[in-house]
């Protein structure tokens, strides 16, 4: 059965999509922690992150560490990494843009418009 | 200036090592969320992960996955990781064997002896 992760790659399940390549996805977190939280995941569906095979890890590194860079110069703020995956049974990444306000398990309010805005703000290809 | 990091790195502050190589090296949080928090971090002293360049940034990388993998083998539970980084200017990326107790920013109390047995335990070479 298709991760709930995999829908949204597929084009089954909406989102607000941040980046794609041909190995990676990323699209914003609709539980924001902060502002720009967003999720990086291979397109392969592997449940634990360093599960991945070789090639499949090194481009959703690369990803990470580009889009980070990419967010930072958008967002100003330092970029927070955090892998747990308890929840979907999809390697996430969990990028997200750093206020002093931040904390673990926070979750923000944005409407559609609002998300859509921040996507297209930080949206990289 | 160095680093904490790089003091512990260079054997002028002491640690509970796990592992070292070329490019990285790892050892337990003395702040340890849950039993076996280990940090890895690169040889190479920069405060942002994401600005490493990209052959320590692969090789750090490379020693998260394998550690992660080997963690999970020798305590049994999944591995978290998380990059926050507000601390210490020299990048690190926490592995957490997760348990159900588990929260961020928790932190246990074990005596010398006792992270020494876990390290003991944890070390990968």
């Amino acid at each position: 059965m298709s991760s709930i992760f995999s829908k949204i790659i597929a084009g089954e399940i909406p989102c607000y999509k941040i980046y794609e390549d041909e190995k990676t996805f990323a699209f914003l977190d609709i539980h924001p922690e902060t502002e720009g939280h967003t999720l990086v995941i291979p397109k392969n569906e592997v449940d634990k992150i360093y599960d991945l095979p070789e090639k499949d890890y090194a481009a959703l590194m690369n990803t990470v560490k580009k889009l980070s860079a990419h967010l930072e110069k958008v967002t100003g703020r330092r970029i927070l990494w955090k892998v747990i995956g308890t929840d979907v049974p999809h390697a996430h990444v969990h990028l997200t843009p750093y206020d002093e306000t931040w904390h673990h398990g926070r979750e923000l309010h944005f409407t559609d418009e609002e998300m859509q805005a921040i996507a297209d703000k930080l949206k990289l290809n």
